[in-house]
């Protein structure tokens, strides 16, 4: 077995510390990189490969297609034709929808259903990703150019400005994933998401409710007061026939979704209801006459597949700032959703998704997808959920529900013209309310109350001012709490537990022992401006609170052991700091030493002379080993090093 | 000695891991909120005290002179004396000076060192501060009211508002202070001070061409491209005589420098130098009737002390955003460099400097300033040298300083109106050029490239757009290593140094063995969302490439010990990895194996059940007998927990 050979108390000799050159900055500089950019190592399956097979691994890293589909199999494909019919039908109420949602004519919602699938299943690498329209984004993209362009009064130049927000959101997560810039995602916490999408759906369930109501004045405002109070000044306009429809289809909505939950194998129940929704709806309205009754129809969806929408793009100045907001939020938002989403479903079937390869699939989809008459298309959850369910193998899901929307598009698209809006509504509004993680909430409540307070910053500022300043507020909290961690680092005494060599916290573990004449600190976390200044201040409080201690015992503090285990870096600022404390020690008869630097801590204090500083005979492999160098030292007096520099 | 029994190997007993039960929120969060706003623990020396001697501590605490004068002797007064009839007379030619530079008449620069040092000799801790107008607060003023007012036109407005701007600069002072947030100032690092000090310098040097050059035109630009853009342009205003007395002047003030820095025994050479040139210019322009040959004077300085400024405090919201744009950035600055100031020379003395009661005394002597005709005043290097090597001993030579500007007021204030202004601007392009610190940069240039960038951001910054933009550059970029700092913590894989239970990065210690059928990674920094992505890529990175590694030595993976000594806190985020990473290694049948969770993380473990589902009996106290507890189930397979959760 290994030689786990117990004890490094070995007398006179120490292990030895590793003082090697520090490596060059080229190389430094090249490892750090490499880490920032490439934690996955994407490329690692290269290694000492011919050439024309590194050709071809490039091809399928890049592509994917070229992957899967050569071990394409006839009987895959019989899952994936499920699985691809299932979220069609999903596909079509939620295009219509999410397109009203928009504000854009219904039937911008179904041809995004057929082109950027088929661009996914090329360059995306997850299987279970379902490709579609989500809520929030197009409620994102209604609510900033609408602040410009009013689509009512000018629905041509409006639909332009959204085709342009969505080539604008496709670069820049073609740019994001090309840079490899997933980092960004990154600071998109948990907390954050489930706060925002919560707050998100709230406001779009406030926006249903001029759908279900039958109501013919809104407001163009998305926050909850805005909405409550033209709800309230309109009230009169109230159309019970429209309201009870709604809540009679919102009512079978729910129930299927409760189905669900009960009995998940029975997940289809709730994936075909929204298409039952609307067959019932445009039946309905095509016996019953049911604008006579205010209740409004879809109307007028042509036959036809996308016709390209290149000239539409509009880079008119005087706009241009409108598309690009919404462009870069939509970006960052669709990013955090997709990636998070197909990560999730990768992790049940343990594949790796590569975050900044999804981004570039996600860039093509919509750049190509502003080319053809489509607007924001990302990976939803809800579609992706129904998606996996419905046993998808491969992206031929996608290829097969975008051949089933080509079809529709063809054929029934007229069909879907009696739709009533109220219908759409209802969808939306139950969607919506799925999204609502109160559980969640609760969780974070009871494990982290600062997550909590992230959550919520989110949740509120979305539900009451904006949603990009609900999304920046909640950011700019959890970027804060970062910083606080790193500016405010855990350090604690050690103690020796008894009968080990093992040194831990004192406050955790009160059985462990102190050590005659010395203090075991252990730091944490990278040391460096922010944090220079506290860790002064708390290293010479230790050493004052001990020195109190001890004296009660007829003890003193003649040495301080930092144990630098822990320490993951240190900046120039850090470096002062140490020699400013190791000065205020001296003054005071107390010796400071260093117990294993890591590599990259090291090699800045190499460079930076400190351990010269300070001298080689004070730095220590090991706690065991400095304990045993000071107390050696305290006899001669000079053998841990009393020299000064 | 302490009973240092070496190795751990006991067999079967294991050390036992604390799994008490979390500390309440209120405990943690108070703890917590004691670490960020107290950690020097201000009110250690108060506990178990009675409450007279509580009161008279906490008195002395909060009014320092309390403490100071009851001891102070006619011993220290000499010194004290000395000291501060050697910084007044440095007071006279900078007070005049700066005023100058904030274009406000030059008698509230005189103002300005009567009053404050008199507040801070009451409230400010350090002994060695020297209290006094600054030349970037100075030009910063200007620069931000001069874009609302043209202090030409508008003298009397414009002045009212650099005494609001200083009112509003005090009260931030003080709020900061109350509230301890001097945390905000450690955000100021080494690296961006450095910077922003040598560009405003540059910028100051750049303005002062003005002076010496004699032009009577200007720009209120303050960037390098318009101020070198104006002197070109107004070439032919350049007058000869004023450029040759302005040269003498700032040689031989370079001069005295120089002297200083071969001999510092004789730096009052360099401390009575602009006396020197102000008093020498003042003769030379009496007799010489200077104006006539183009070279200006100051002119036109009354009799008598500081009046009251209450009533010219302007709150007019059409101008109030600039004094309060001047006042807050001016506040952070100047708190900057006095605090670090302070603190560099109470380390040399082996004092400490509280950070947070000295943001209290700066802004009870800018508010009451601000009422009494004084315009912004903070801590100076230049002066605070001069003070600590004439001798100083405690707040008193600001008192005395004080004085000795106060009988110039009474009496010698009209001689002063002789001054020719080259002779301002060559003090101030003298003591701006001791400012730029080349060797400090490259220093940074050699040991820290990134902190470089930071420094060469502020500077450049400052030079060519604006103070504030470059401030703002300079911090957001340190803030930007920050995080990444934390988003890309450092991990390791460590292994045995024979002979010993230590174990340690195999990359820095390359003679370190390897463990068979183990994987043992040092993880560090605190885990949370924004790194928990990275986190998840690069462990399961190190797992794969070590299995690849052990398969081509005929071993297996089957464990991987994750050592959490170095990790400080843990977020819901970092959780929820941990327990997909648990989980994408199961999957492989690798078992993950917990060593050493520090206090705070441990209780996030307990509380979101993580600890449960991995199983007590996987959470180790230390490697060693992490690694004895893997092998025990090797044979039997169930000890080490097969049980899922």
């Amino acid at each position: 077995m290994a030689p786990v050979v117990g004890g490094g108390a070995a007398g006179e000799t120490f292990h030895k510390v590793n003082f090697a050159a520090p490596r060059s900055f080229a190389t430094a500089f090249k490892s750090d990189l490499k880490e920032t950019l490439f934690p996955d190592d994407p490329f690692h399956d290269f290694k000492g490969k011919p050439l024309p097979i590194k050709a071809k691994k490039a091809l399928q890293y890049f592509v994917p297609i070229f992957e899967w589909l050569p071990k394409y199999t006839r009987k895959l494909f019989m899952y994936d034709l499920l699985a691809g019919i299932t979220i069609a039908s999903l596909a079509i109420p939620q295009g219509i929808s999410y397109a009203k949602l928009a504000n854009i004519p219904p039937i911008i919602g179904l041809y995004s259903s057929f082109v950027p699938p088929l661009i996914y299943s090329v360059f995306g690498s997850s299987k279970h990703l379902a490709v579609g329209t989500v809520a929030a984004s197009s409620l994102i993209i209604a609510a900033t150019i609408e602040a410009k362009v009013n689509p009512i009064e000018n629905p041509q130049l409006y639909l332009n400005l959204v085709f342009t927000a969505t080539l604008i959101s496709g670069v820049t997560q073609l740019i994001l994933g090309v840079f490899r810039l997933g980092i960004l995602v990154d600071f998109l916490s948990h907390s954050t998401i489930t706060g925002f999408m919560g707050g998100t759906a709230t406001l779009i369930c406030l926006q249903q409710l001029k759908g279900i109501f039958g109501l013919k004045h809104f407001t163009t405002h998305t926050d909850m007061v805005s909405v409550i109070r033209v709800i309230l000044k309109n009230r009169k306009e109230i159309r019970w026939e429209s309201t009870v429809v709604g809540v009679v289809f919102l009512v079978f909505l729910q129930f299927t979704r409760f189905v669900k939950q009960k009995k998940p194998k029975l997940f289809w129940v709730s994936a075909i209801a929204p298409m039952v929704v609307v067959v019932t709806g445009c039946v309905f309205a095509y016996v019953a006459h049911v604008e006579k009754h205010g209740i409004a129809i879809v109307g007028d969806l042509k036959k036809g597949i996308n016709p390209s929408s290149l000239k539409n793009l509009d880079f008119d100045p005087k706009y241009l700032s409108a598309p690009i907001q919404a462009g870069l939020v939509t970006a960052m938002i669709a990013l955090a959703e997709g990636i998070a989403i197909g990560r999730s479903f990768a992790i049940m079937e343990n594949q790796q998704i590569d975050g900044n390869k999804e981004m570039i699939a996600f860039g093509l989809m919509n750049i190509i997808g502003s080319f053809t008459s489509c607007y924001l298309t990302t990976g939803p959850f809800s579609k992706t959920a129904v998606n996996y369910n419905a046993g998808c193998k491969t992206q031929m899901a996608n290829v097969v529900m975008s051949i089933c929307m080509m079809l529709t598009l063809f054929f029934l698209a007229p069909l879907f013209s009696y739709t009533p809006l109220v219908a759409l509504s209802a969808i939306i509004m139950s969607a919506m309310l799925g999204l609502i993680e109160y559980d969640k909430a609760y969780h974070l409540y009871k494990t982290d109350k600062f997550d909590f307070i992230i959550c919520m910053a989110a949740f509120f500022g979305v539900a009451f001012i904006s949603m990009d300043v609900g999304l920046m507020l909640s950011v700019g909290l959890a970027l804060l709490r970062a910083l606080l961690y790193v500016a405010r680092p855990a350090s604690s005494k050690l103690g020796n537990i008894p009968d080990t060599s093992v040194y831990r916290d004192m406050e955790q573990y009160p059985g462990a022992i102190d050590i005659p004449k010395t203090l075991i600190l252990q730091l944490g976390s990278p040391i460096y401006f922010a944090n220079s200044g506290y860790l002064r201040e708390r290293i010479l409080r230790w050493v004052r609170d001990e020195q109190v201690k001890k004296a009660s015992e007829g003890d003193d503090v003649e040495h301080v052991i930092l144990d630098f285990g822990g320490v993951t870096s240190i900046d120039i600022t850090g470096v002062e700091t140490l020699v400013e404390i190791r000065r205020s020690l001296e003054v005071r008869d107390i010796k400071v030493v260093i117990v294993n630097p890591r590599l990259e801590v090291m090699e800045k204090l190499i460079v930076t002379n400190f351990i010269d500083k300070i001298g080689k005979e004070r730095v220590f492999l090991s706690i065991e080993d400095a304990i045993e160098g000071c107390n050696f030292s305290l006899t001669p007096q000079k053998e841990c090093g009393s020299e000064e520099s």
